[in-house]
């Protein structure tokens, strides 16, 4: 069917929102791990981390700073640094279980059994549990007028990846990880390689990368 | 390992491109389909497609404005629409291929071997092939200072559907429509639904969502 504007406008707000959020296809599963100058860790999941740039290395997610998790941004703003930490299929409804309103003073990781990690690099709590865990620096916020939502953009600091899990062309295997995508905001998906393909060149078809 | 900046700072071009394109998590696959003035079509793969927010439904993506695909960009500013067309395992292969540098006056549509469909909502073409087709208008260009890319907004003001894919609470099964997902540059994946998850709430454990 062919939906219009003027239909999304009118569908009740609940299914609205999980029509709209099925549009963007499947989308990253990442916990955005935090801490403020006095300690207090927060920890939230985010669909909307997006690949910004590799050289600089930059990294950016979706924010809405007046709404949950309200403490991501403001934490980020106090000690500037954050960690992105991939799902897996093991710990994705902990990760799911972040989304809840906790009262303040409350964190996350206690409440949803997860396990802080800290490396000298960053002061930002990372996920024990988590496979591939990303230290960032924050770098800018863009304001997008359109709805008052905000791109944050983070430099990378540090990686922490299992070795095996990079191939020789610098590719992580995160299908080997077990990191989830998301379907919508409550779909949670694994994976199964279709092929890898080779960088494409207008005048041959398409190939397969070997393994 | 942790891969430090500086490593990657010092790392081989391409192997920082795919090591830093790794690092996201799970990606978007979607064609972007543009038209310019005087009819000629555009067609791209992006993997940076973003939910922006449900009410008014807005989606986004990151340009860089200056490098390949350069026709996008000219053209949303030229006509002020584009589509965004889902990627399945079907059309993997041909989507991929629409990243090679085609010669100017070259459609990637029939360099490719898909098949631009039109609607009287919006004159960018819309991807024939593909199962989930969403027409969009153009709302705001967010410049990123940190590496002078684009993250592009769009108002949707058509979305292309399956009736039989649209479940009850609003939520489109994408899985079902074989919509992929990408790891990196150029890995595609099916996926395989673990569950879905209730509304979080901070009184009680997650809950899967019946079927």
């Amino acid at each position: 069917m062919n939906v219009s504007a003027t239909m999304i406008a009118g569908m009740e707000k609940l299914y609205r929102t999980n029509f709209v959020n099925s549009l963007p296809g499947f989308k990253s599963a990442c916990l955005i791990g935090t801490v403020d100058r006095h300690g207090s860790t927060n920890l939230a999941i985010f669909s909307s981390v997006v690949h910004i740039g590799a050289h600089p290395p930059l990294m950016g997610f979706i924010l809405r700073p007046t709404s949950v998790p309200r403490h991501t941004y403001a934490h980020i703003r106090d000690t500037g640094v954050f960690t992105i930490n991939h799902v897996h299929a093991g710990i994705h409804a902990q990760a799911h279980q972040t989304s809840a309103r906790y009262p303040d003073g409350v964190s996350e990781f206690d409440a949803c059994g997860l396990t802080p990690e800290y490396t000298p690099a960053i002061s930002a709590p990372y996920v024990g549990e988590s496979r591939i865990r990303i230290g960032l620096e924050f770098v800018e916020e863009v304001p997008i007028q359109a709805n008052n939502t905000l791109l944050i953009i983070g430099g990378v600091v540090e990686v922490i990846v299992p070795d095996a899990l990079i191939r020789r062309d610098g590719t992580i295997d995160i299908e080997g990880a077990e990191t989830v995508a998301v379907s919508a905001l409550d779909g949670y998906h694994t994976t199964c390689l279709i092929e890898r393909l080779s960088y494409a060149k207008p005048d041959r078809d398409t190939r397969r990368v070997p393994e």
